[in-house]
């Protein structure tokens, strides 16, 4: 492999004497590679020790949270600019914007003095992030002298902010997202076009058949006059917005003339649709692939890197003695607990030689990955304070009642007897009471939990369903006293109390899914792909906040929407003369504005969905001009044929590999060392409450095991391995491609990795496996 | 393998003398072995000539063509009986339907008697069918003598006749999709009960958030008060087709309570639907190689079972001769040309050592699979007759025109042009004179390139384009024509001419897409998935025709239709007081109805576009009872949910096969054999009309060329391969397995290959390749 000497080579500086004592600078070095390794960063730096310094503080979580926070700030300005939900003066808010292009070009600043700066000026995105801010404060000085001399013009720069949300490095998955969107546009390109060719040979078609048929749609105008508006009105039987409707009156003109529109659903709903699909996915696989395997040699070449630079030759080969290695992982990550630190220890240096070799210090980023959780396994409190109320057979019993399965199954009858008390009529004071035996039934459960398994152990880090039912009544028990407490004094009901109650007592019935062992693959593979969906909540969120800028300049103020109660004149044209006798003001679609940024998101949110496509743009363009249709149109690409397709594709992608999991485990050798020195705990036995019965066996079984060394000084003390099911994709990908990678395989060089290009990575010869 | 001796043990009864003349029973057996392998059959049958004989008769085209006919009969019996589009007595579709069963009945008959009775009576599909036969007839009969005394009772056995659809050996494509159906079900059945959870939680929310509030819906009913309408609004919800109205009500009256919409809409709208289309894929692919597998393993167990039948010892390996071995092709490919014949002997046998190996002969099925058209190479007929005047130099340069990329750009614009012609307005006699002289363009064009390519294989078998083109313009030129003649006689234009004339003229922009390469690929695979999505058809159709007869049933006459001319009274509300201000009869919805056969599949197709849903399902349950909605929600879960994810997993599929063929091409041994001998000719030099200016230069070179002995004999014969842009996905996955078994390998024995489990084929280790 070409990159191994490369890497070495390119820093001839490094002290190669095995003798030379560590300077601190190298250390620093090793454990700025390392960390970026380990959480896949990609950002060269200086090599001073002041500059990895800056680069630590760059990279410190506080830093990061301020730049969020004024990301936040910038976004929400929308909010009380003109139109605005909240309306603040124009002084204010552009006070405001000023601060946070301050924040972002210090932000920048700081990240050009952590990296060389032939690699700062090659980055589009700091590019683009100093264009943004140039451009903004431009659109502002413009605007402000307009404004004063009373000239209202365009704050067009505000399409421009979700910039930064995108370019900040912290948004790397939307960035990501974009990535794969823009690569797909060339592929889709040519089959969008041959999909409008697709829809122009049909609107010519329908011009020719129903043009001269003197037909009449329901609202009486005319059917099919005009090409553009046959194109646009089938571009929408696409989305199947206007589906039947489009096409009755010739239906009822002709029976065959539904064959037209059925041949029209067939080929460009169906099959266009589904090949846009196909394209979007085949894409966002390969992208997500090519990705992949670029992290995965990133992290080797750091590690190498690393390695390179605290190396010292023992015998005939190269290795890392323990000290540095110990002061490294201090370094890089510095709450890690003694004990998790004796384990890494004895996972990398088997032998207990006092050094490791390349091998094995190339686990290191992995290994500091494992989210390793040391559970101290101890007795219940209850059993030290009152040992023999604890072990009198009572005691015993309930706590073999609550273990047993029964007791679940019990409480599974109750939650559903509990539904359909809910479902009733809550005005019955009888089942009013009965919600308050319900919620001390559900309180009685979690104490006799409590009083069986260890507290501590209850509410683990990860025991996410213990969590959940607890919050869940403790604060339905809050909301229902806070609500008695409110009802008794002063006779009526908080409406927003109740509601609460309302929700979380219904939010109970959730729990019934964790008893069912197929419902529970499912909700974990939703619950562990919920962290990447937010990804796309990110890039929906840039979207839809530029759509519904440009929404806000062209459509804000042509629908009004008034209070029901209150008869305003033009409440029902919804305050425009153009919407009488509209299906839009007879659908009472008023409140569907684009008045405020809020009132836009939901906007966009039916357009999303699709449905009533055609009311709500017709609407719009009735009181714009017809040309309106064409930012109704351009939303439907980017965000239905683009992004829901690669979201649809992200879950596709998602449970194939949870499926392929479920059925043969990918263990790494990693994982199997840590079961082997046997202080290993799955997950699977820490759920429902099972792993304080598996430690307490384990725990006395420990005196009469054979006196292992290493068992016995890690006694009382056992290992969490974050669960095979609370992966996400893009890491069980990257375990997936690592376990390729040979050991000795250092990869590619540093630019050839960093240049990969999806391309490379399809199969020469695909065979049945990997095709299918 | 335990296959290997097992499949010859099987037969001890075959002699194994290699001196012992081939008797004419085995030449058929081995035949019948082969002709089963070559098409994937599956039938085993007695070894009797007779029996072979009358399974050859079973199998014969003409035979399936007549129990399509009958099928098609006895499924159209529908379009007579009542509620019938042309209604005939009872007594005129009971005959057909009784002579229709006989024939089914004869068929079932005659197979039984090419099939072992064990395999027969453990097949279920010959008990269905059975059963079906009986049933039908049963209900006839109670029918019949109910309809004598004047009670009208249901034809319940009608929604069974797709049963004979589904159950002949000849749709094994519909079947397979239902077999793919039956095996997701349990897999979907979880996702769809924790689906149906997550719906009745969140209509539990609604009553108790929205209940109480007197919220009203557009229509003045009152918003949100019934669990089980809520739990049906919610459900549409799902399906988008009530999407903005479901919520404005509330939204109306809150801004916040569009937030529970919207959680809504992401969890079930599109996670959940996400999720049911990646279980429907993930069983899909599986489903699929497993079937691909079986088939592939058949297939090698047939040909060893031939191979067995026929060897004979030469030295130390068993082999065919070349006499048997022409006997057999004769036998199983009647209708093969002599030079065709030679060509796969020439395959087979290599060295021409009179003799064949079990290697090679294994692959005669692939061989007779392989579409090998022969091509003559010949000269132009005019050069033969007027040499003098075809080689002359204005006739070369307009031939060189013709050929030229240039000629094909001018008639791409002179499209164009046409289409902008085609969209002004016709009634402008102008434009109506520039239609005849684009007409004579495209014949001058047809002419011209008839002129230079010689004509019949201008007019070859897989020139699609150039048939395409032909067919367009000579019947455009026949309706033109027949139209001025019907114009200038009788002073008035037919209707149906125009349409006719008008659909043609469009019909021919398509030819602009050819001339895109890149449209070409997306056309192509489109192309070559078209007959497998006729299956997708069949599956529809029985779907549709068992919930059209339910439907016709249920629904028949409770909505009518009148003519929009007509005034009848109740026409405004589809002639029932029930739908009086109904939003469906004020959409003038009323042609949507179940009242023939043909109206029903139409409503049928729009529930499946899925749009309006609400409105139809509403308006048919507004003149039925509100459990009327049961049977959309079912026809939702079958259709949507289950049938069109099937398809769209199907064309995913689709394309992915293509994209990697795209970049990696599979070739077998087979075609580079024929590529070998150099008398193969690519499907990409066909096109365009390259290939005579090919095959052309091929043979003025040949006098020159080596003369190498191969050549010689089948000079001026050259065989076109079909191509690999020509294959279906099954066949492109076939082969791509087939490459994968070794040829030594003879696979599983029979019962093993037969009870092969999706299962088994997962792969143990799934490596990053085959997991993305």
């Amino acid at each position: 492999m070409p990159g191994a000497g490369q890497g070495a080579a390119a820093r001839p500086q490094r002290p190669e004497s095995p003798e030379e004592p560590l300077a601190r600078e190298d250390l620093l070095l090793a454990a700025a590679y390392v960390s970026d390794a380990q959480y896949n960063r990609n950002v060269p730096f200086e090599t001073s020790p002041q500059a990895i310094r800056l680069y630590y503080f760059y990279n410190h979580w506080t830093m990061q949270a301020i730049t969020y926070f004024f990301i936040c700030i910038d976004l929400s300005l929308a909010l009380f600019e003109e139109p605005a939900l909240f309306p603040l003066p124009f002084l204010a808010t552009s006070i405001a914007e000023v601060l946070c292009l301050t924040a972002f070009f210090g932000r920048l600043v700081h990240f050009a003095k952590v990296t060389p700066q032939r690699v700062f000026w090659k980055d589009t995105k700091n590019i683009c992030v100093m264009l943004t801010i140039a451009l903004t404060l431009i659109d502002l000085i413009i605007y402000g002298s307009l404004e004063t001399v009373n000239i209202h013009s365009v704050r067009w720069s505000r399409a421009l902010r979700p910039v930064f949300l995108i370019n900040f490095p912290e948004s790397r998955q939307i960035r990501r997202a974009f990535r794969s969107i823009r690569n797909t546009l060339p592929d889709i390109l040519y089959v969008f076009l041959l999909f409008m060719f697709s829809v122009l040979i049909f609107s010519l078609m329908a011009l020719k058949l129903f043009g001269d048929r003197g037909l009449k749609t329901v609202e009486g105008s005319p059917y099919f006059t005009n090409i553009l508006e046959i194109a646009f009105e089938l571009y929408v039987l696409v989305t199947t917005a206007n589906s039947p409707d489009v096409m009755m009156p010739a239906y009822d003109f002709n029976w065959w003339y539904s064959l037209y529109f059925i041949t029209y659903i067939i080929i460009n709903t169906y099959i266009f649709m589904s090949v846009f699909l196909a394209v979007v996915y085949n894409n966002y696989r390969k992208h997500l692939k090519n990705e992949i395997r670029k992290l995965a040699y990133l992290k080797r070449h750091k590690m190498t890197e690393a390695f390179n630079i605290l190396k010292v030759k023992m015998d005939t080969e190269f290795v890392v003695k323990e000290a540095p290695w110990r002061q490294l992982v201090k370094v890089v990550a510095p709450d890690i607990s003694s004990s998790h630190l004796e384990l890494l220890l004895r996972i990398c240096d088997e032998g207990q030689k006092g050094y490791m070799d390349k091998t094995n210090f190339l686990r290191l980023a992995d290994l500091l990955n494992i989210q390793v959780v040391t559970i101290n396994v101890k007795t219940h409190p209850l059993e030290t304070w009152l040992p023999r109320v604890y072990q009198s057979a009572a005691s015993l019993l309930i706590q073999k009642m609550v273990r047993h399965r029964i007791f679940v199954w019990v409480y599974d009858v109750i939650i559903l007897i509990n539904a359909i008390f809910i479902a009733l009529d809550e005005k019955n004071p009888l089942i009013s009471y009965a919600e308050w035996l319900f919620l001390s039934l559900y309180i009685v459960e979690i104490l006799l939990k409590l009083y069986t398994y260890e507290p501590r152990a209850y509410f683990g880090r990860k025991q996410f369903w213990n969590w959940f039912d607890t919050l869940i009544i403790m604060a339905a028990l809050v909301a229902m006293v806070a609500n008695a407490t409110i009802q008794s004094a002063r006779k009526y009901n908080s409406q927003q109390i109740l509601d609460i109650v309302l929700i979380l007592r219904i939010l109970r019935l959730l729990r019934v899914i964790v008893s069912i062992q197929r419902f529970r693959v499912i909700v974990t593979t939703l619950i562990n792909i919920g962290p990447t969906m937010l990804t796309f909540g990110g890039l929906v969120l840039v979207v839809y906040y530029v759509f519904a800028i440009i929404g806000m300049e062209v459509f804000h103020g042509k629908v009004l929407f008034f209070d029901p109660n209150f008869t305003a004149p033009g409440a029902l044209v919804c305050g425009n003369p153009a919407l009488e006798d509209s299906i839009f003001a007879q659908s009472r679609y008023c409140r569907n504005n684009f008045n405020d940024l809020a009132s836009s998101f939901i906007v966009l949110v039916e357009l999303t969905v699709v449905n009533h496509f055609t009311l709500l743009a017709n609407g719009f363009a009735l009181v714009t001009h017809q040309v309106a249709k064409l930012y109704f149109i351009g939303f439907h690409i980017v965000v239905v044929i683009l992004i829901v397709n690669i979201f649809i594709a992200f879950i596709l992608e998602a449970f194939f590999v949870a499926y392929s999991l479920e059925k043969s485990e990918v263990e790494t050798a990693i994982e199997k060392k840590i079961q082997e020195l046997g202080v290993g705990v799955q997950e699977e036995e820490v759920q429902d409450g099972k792993l304080i019965d598996n430690v307490d066996t384990k725990d006395c079984g420990f005196s009469g095991d054979d006196g292992d060394n290493k068992r016995k000084s890690l006694k009382g003390l056992y290992f969490r391995i974050a669960s095979k099911k609370y992966r996400t994709v893009d890491a069980l990908l990257q375990r997936m491609f690592e376990s390729e990678i040979a050991p000795e395989d250092e990869g590619p060089s540093l630019d050839e990795i960093l240049n990969f290009s999806p391309s490379d990575i399809y199969p020469k010869n695909p065979n049945f496996e990997n095709s299918a």
